[in-house]
């Protein structure tokens, strides 16, 4: 009789994002005339640059000729836009080609990597943090997990452990507390990787929100980066790709694993496994990912991502004003904000109830977010002078 | 030290289909003037049909919008493509859109499927068949895997084992023999999954290309499959989808699986769990799988999968004519042919080198394809007369 894996029991808890979609739908429904202000998964607000769609329709329009057709791609992306994300993001880093692997988006890539390495390996992961690490790890049935907190006490930079662990999942600027890591916590994490022969899969989905000039744009500035950190990057929310699923994985040539015999490079065994496991990214979604690096496509996505900050650096300062404690908001498009002493549902369920604010529980995030709740800014501005008139209503 | 799994060492030996196209681009360097008739990795001749391009352009164009834009979808699909395909496909079967999940194209799903189960489950693969399923297995770990022959004395109907195995693959119309099971083989399958309490994992990527009235269109039309068949659909050969990555997978609410404690239905499970792993398939695809279950989207994708017949017919019929053995081309687009007594690989090279034909050779889908090639049919018509013409003359 073919048997469920043991793990699987896992998936019978609820997870968080479609778990807080849902509840918008029922409030919806029972309240229709409600206005709620969605501060809560994370998805865009604003609709396709133009320069974007554009290449998208260039592109099909391009399928439908002899000479233009296209089939399957590579495995790990076109060259076109290995190269075009080379240089565009890490022509300073001296990454080339070989080392960007174009994904579907961050999630299947860093929940996957994993499978690479051995099941008896120690992974740690901070927390709280994006929940699809651990759940992920859990599901694969692996035993050693370590939770290294990334809690107020340490200004929310997770520091590494003291005892060993072989990969590390981090996640700068993390989600959900919004706080990015500066230069000398990164290299921390570096240095220890380096000394505990270890690898960092770093979840860089935010990276173009940073804004504070002691935090680097990208690791690999960082020394000794390139022997041991993969980063994970998306056109979700730099270029609005919610809907359109592209990103990109770096793996430098530098970096080796142990394979029992010798050490031996990642990557050409990542593009193997790839090659079997998927047939890539559809054609024009990545002639879209190469035109948000051109001058214009950067324009306009540009224009979005001020009119994200702008929504946090409002909110922030709103909620700093009223007296809240919230961390966040200036390096990446996440406020965490710390609740009057509820826990993190009842504080939830009390801003929507009570002001129509739809934002996610802290404990969404895993254990250690208990006591606070995300607000995704991923809004206008209008929509966060808004929330923040009706949050004051809150301390009258 | 973070170290490989050991089952990655698999990942040392090359996989068919790169090795193929790397040997296609060496041909071409070092023989540039050659003529090569491609009838290698089976990928599409055909451009996009217009009818899907121009809806791939209107879905783009709508994202541009506030009222059209779209950000994260529903992990499994959209609703409007759940039903779409639910009604286009199996309204006779009585399928409905809970029951279809949509996909990036089969590879993925099929091979992921597994994870849900326990690691010692006996699994059961045809053989030779796509070679994705057996690599995936085991560089997995899993070690109870049963090749169960599909072979010329059975003339490539593969037969239900003597033996237990809780979990089958079964690739039909297959690739590469190109032949489909018919009623009756596949009522056996379903019938020994019941007994035995397994399930089948169908790969149905070719049913499009069926046309013998003894085989069914739809495994679903046959008694108690919907208990025990999970069947893996694509646009890729049917719509041309090759290079825009579509498919769906089909989990009829009737199977159900046992957890340790009682049977509970699949369907919810694997849904929860592509919530966690992925976001889903970009909205502008979704809207073109959709067109290509309208009529024009019909009427234009029928005219490209008649074509493809065509240069299938034309070839196992010239081949028959030549006087060799030859199987498929009648319900797929592949003929299975059989060597002259020679290795599958020494016939390779000797067709590419005598007459510039590019195939595959049958080993590629497994040791039990040894003494085949594979001819994929996705060729214009004058491509398999050009073909058999110099075929021929391999017999002066």
């Amino acid at each position: 009789m073919v048997q469920l894996a043991p793990t699987l029991q896992l998936l019978k808890e609820p997870y968080i994002f479609p778990l807080i979609e849902q509840k918008l739908i029922e409030v919806r429904k029972t309240c229709p005339d409600r206005s709620i202000l969605n501060f809560g998964v994370g998805d865009i607000a604003l609709p396709l640059a133009s320069s974007l769609a554009e290449a998208l329709s260039q592109a099909t329009r391009e399928m439908t000729t002899m000479e233009g057709k296209r089939g399957y791609g590579p495995a790990c992306g076109y060259s076109f836009l290995r190269q075009a994300v080379a240089n565009h993001f890490f022509k300073e880093c001296q990454l080339t080609e070989e080392e960007i692997f174009i994904s579907d988006g961050i999630n299947r890539d860093i929940t996957e990597m994993q499978e690479l390495f051995s099941k008896d390996i120690e992974i740690g992961i901070i927390e709280p943090t994006y929940p699809a690490y651990f759940k992920v790890s859990k599901l694969s049935g692996r035993k050693n997990i370590h939770l290294l907190p990334c809690i107020e006490s340490c200004d929310f930079l997770p520091q590494p452990p003291e005892d060993h662990c072989d990969l590390l999942y981090l996640c700068s600027p993390n989600n959900p507390t919004g706080v990015a890591m500066d230069r000398t916590t990164l290299q921390k994490w570096i240095d220890y990787a380096r000394a505990h022969e270890a690898l960092i899969l770093l979840d860089a989905a935010y990276a173009a929100f940073i804004t504070s000039p002691d935090v680097p744009k990208h690791i690999y500035e960082l020394d000794g980066a390139k022997e041991c950190v993969i980063a994970f990057y998306s056109f979700s929310k730099s270029a609005g790709f919610t809907g359109l699923r592209c990103g990109f994985t770096v793996i430098p040539k530098a970096l080796k694993v142990h394979d029992g015999i010798e050490k031996i490079p990642l990557g050409p065994l990542w593009e193997q496994r790839q090659e079997i496991k998927c047939n890539g990214i559809a054609y024009p979604i990545q002639r879209t990912a190469e035109a948000a690096m051109t001058p214009q496509g950067q324009k306009e996505t540009e224009t979005q991502i001020a009119s994200y900050r702008n929504c946090a650096h409002y909110l922030k300062q709103g909620l700093d004003r009223l007296g809240f404690s919230c961390w966040g908001g200036k390096d990446s498009p996440y406020i965490w904000w710390k609740t009057d002493g509820r826990s993190s549902w009842a504080f939830f369920e009390w801003l929507l109830e009570r002001v129509g604010i739809l934002s996610i529980p802290g404990t969404g995030f895993g254990t250690y977010g208990e006591g606070f709740v995300r607000l995704s800014t991923f809004q206008t501005e209008d929509c966060a002078k808004e929330a923040i008139t009706r949050i004051s209503s809150l301390r009258e």
